[in-house]
């Protein structure tokens, strides 16, 4: 490993000239983990279409002219654009007691002066659905599912419909609004937000999460006094069309230009959090990748995007795909970093037949950091995935995952939560899956 | 251990005939864990003076009606109500964002328009008065003081003075404001709260703590940009004098009633969690103590105080010691739970010489408990050392406290956090102690 990472690594620790904002960068085995401390720090959160989103822009285009980027320049794309205000939820008497929560990005507000009710539990999405609407009408509807742990994170996919369309649902059956336990895996008294759909020909009731230990709180409470009555306020605004950016790069290749090799990440990041572990790690990733590869002379070009408003619902990715709908032939790879910073320990593909050879190819020199071979069905990453809809052959470097629906769309979503160690790692994985795809000539296309 | 528990412990399951809020109280291993969750899901958070301490006050006192106490009452005492109200608190450009804070209790708010203002960052306390007033004059103090754990959470002591003392240090120097890094030992993104004082001759200024990651953050940004300004507003209701209560309930003792063996805890919390840790588990360990003793018929009479008010200051410990002067020498011992709900790992006395061979007796049996022999320099808990400056003997379990400082005054200080089983190992500790101190005739007096 030792020997591996002397020949990977650009060691020299050469300072960039200019400082921008105070922050340094060395072109060293740092450098991701210096990204995303930069990032989190001078930006911090930076809701997609926000004042603070634009900012994160303007840091990304510094930051990749600093780190010698052949091509930086931003896209614009416009998006429907939603703020959090204020939300607050009461137990009424006999309990009376606040409980935590938080809006889920997207939602309505309550009337002035706010919702009053009832609440019609459930244990899941598809109970709710086979709900009699006398059951609902006019309660609050409170969706109590848990989230399990484990490396993939595969439990989410499971919970999160309830997220997304409970709000159509429950407003279906008659309900005034909808809270959910959050989707998270810590029982730390933080509300978990994530964007949430409505439907045109559906009322649109507000929908908000609460924390789990405030999900075991009303669950007791409905169990000793099923009458408890709820009051939920909330102001959120939805001003309108905006517009955001997705910030890209190039280290021009030495042979074959034309050829692109994309790796990116995020930009945006929610509100309440600074973004560290989503995405802050997978910009800082990104770009670090392709800087440090830059003297090596890849042959094929290397593109690095940071996709805006991701966590809307991959914005960014569908106008990056539509504005490149041409030139995506000359996409000969892509991938994204999105899934916090813990270790890589699994290599997943989704490359055509003849090029499994390749892909095992680079799993064997992966096998170095503790990489594991894995499957041929990758995703690539959630805005990536919009590529490979489109034909782009994709990879995903797997990062454990076990804690990160820890921290993951909470306030605890910050720095201290990364480990630096384990970010090196992932730049280590990064930098030899990218470079070996820069360098070769195999077609990756199914 | 398992002879030993058939012997102490009542596992008669007698479940008592009236169910009050729709929670059930058996007289089992269980109980003081019932009674911690029955108070913080139907009372939840109880500021002392609030109309949730009333309500603690009257959970109280029904639920020791229930258990079979022979004496049930309160007693008032006046005190000055503190309630929170909204704060926040903004980095100006260029890292326009927003910072995790609370007020500290006490404190005053600040004009309507805020506090916008450079930052004076310390080390600790010692360092700000130390300080030259030119540089802190017109500024916000920050004092960015970290808390190290351990199991006798003992560097709470030189930590906390930062909160206590921090705004009078900060005001005599021409300071705004104070913001102080939380002293709290988890970097989950909470802020710590806690008593703070003023002095009579010193300006008053609005004192607040940030969480420990929005600390890091900000010592980052200072290290960047010296000049980062700071906007704070929060508006904090004084309303002046309002009453509390402490409740007290007696098992009378079968042969010397006069003879009282005081066990307490505080029922008031801090407003942001259910006060599950400070102080519901203890709340709910005396009152489980004595009500399972009951049957054991003790010689003295066991006297259960849940103080009132002890996070304003020891308010109401102050009022009983005021109230029940003439019979303090009535007081044969005292001693309170409140240190969270880890597992007790030592017994401390604060007895007489002659009392010493009696305390390594009662230590004998607590080491089934995995209990050691501790000092004899024992406060007896903190509304207790009121009482043992006025001569009464204590005594201390000492709890496991290394992770209390991670929830303690945060709004995370939830249920969940409690252990049943360790909870359990103290109900055994304190019954055991404390039926052998009520069936003794030994004086612990020094």
């Amino acid at each position: 490993m030792k020997l591996w990472l002397a020949t990977i690594i650009v060691t020299t620790t050469l300072t960039l000239g200019q400082q921008v904002q105070g922050s340094e960068l060395k072109m060293d085995n740092d450098l991701a983990y210096n990204l995303v401390e930069s990032l989190t720090v001078e930006v911090g959160p930076r809701l997609a279409g926000s004042e603070a989103d634009a900012r994160a822009v303007a840091w990304a285009e510094q930051k990749f002219k600093q780190l010698g980027y052949d091509k930086v320049w931003s896209e614009p794309f416009t998006m429907q654009y939603w703020e959090r205000g204020n939300a607050s939820l009461r137990v009424e008497a006999p309990f009376n007691q606040a409980l935590v929560l938080t809006a889920l990005g997207g939602s309505v507000g309550t009337p002035f002066d706010g919702i009053t009710s009832q609440v019609a539990m459930f244990d899941n999405l598809q109970q709710l659905q086979q709900a009699d609407p006398v059951d609902v009408k006019d309660k609050i509807v409170f969706i109590n599912q848990t989230l399990h742990k484990d490396i993939r994170g595969s439990f989410y996919s499971q919970v999160v419909g309830a997220r997304a369309q409970g709000a159509v649902e429950a407003a279906k059956l008659g309900a005034k609004a909808i809270i959910i336990r959050s989707v998270g895996t810590s029982n730390n008294r933080f509300a978990h937000t994530g964007i949430m759909r409505y439907a045109d020909d559906v009322a649109r009731i507000p929908a908000a999460a609460i924390s789990v230990p405030d999900a075991i709180q009303l669950s007791k409470m409905l169990a000793i006094h099923p009458e408890t009555r709820l009051s939920l306020h909330m102001k959120n605004n939805l001003p309108g069309e905006v517009t955001s950016h997705n910030v890209i790069a190039e280290i021009t290749g030495s042979k074959r230009p034309d050829e692109i090799v994309l790796i990116g990440a995020h930009i945006d990041s929610w509100d309440e959090g600074t973004g560290a572990l989503d995405d802050g790690a997978g910009v800082g990733l990104v770009m670090a990748t392709a800087a440090l590869l830059k003297q090596q002379k890849p042959e094929r070009t290397i593109r690095v995007v940071l996709f805006g408003n991701e966590e809307g619902g991959l914005i960014g990715a569908r106008a990056y795909a539509a504005r490149h709908a041409a030139e995506l032939q000359n996409h000969v790879f892509a991938s994204e970093s999105d899934f916090g910073a813990g270790r890589i320990w699994r290599f997943d593909t989704g490359f055509g037949e003849q090029a499994l050879a390749f892909a095992a190819d680079i799993q064997q020199d992966l096998k170095h950091l503790g990489i594991a071979a894995g499957t041929n069905t990758a995703s690539g990453g959630p805005d990536v995935s919009v590529l490979k809809a489109l034909g782009v052959p994709v990879a995903s470097l797997q990062q454990d995952g076990t804690d990160y629906f820890d921290f993951h769309h909470t306030p605890n979503d910050t720095l201290d939560k990364i480990d630096p160690a384990a970010l090196q790692q992932n730049l280590q994985a990064w930098m030899l899956m990218t470079g070996k795809i820069a360098n070769s000539s195999v077609d990756l296309r199914k």
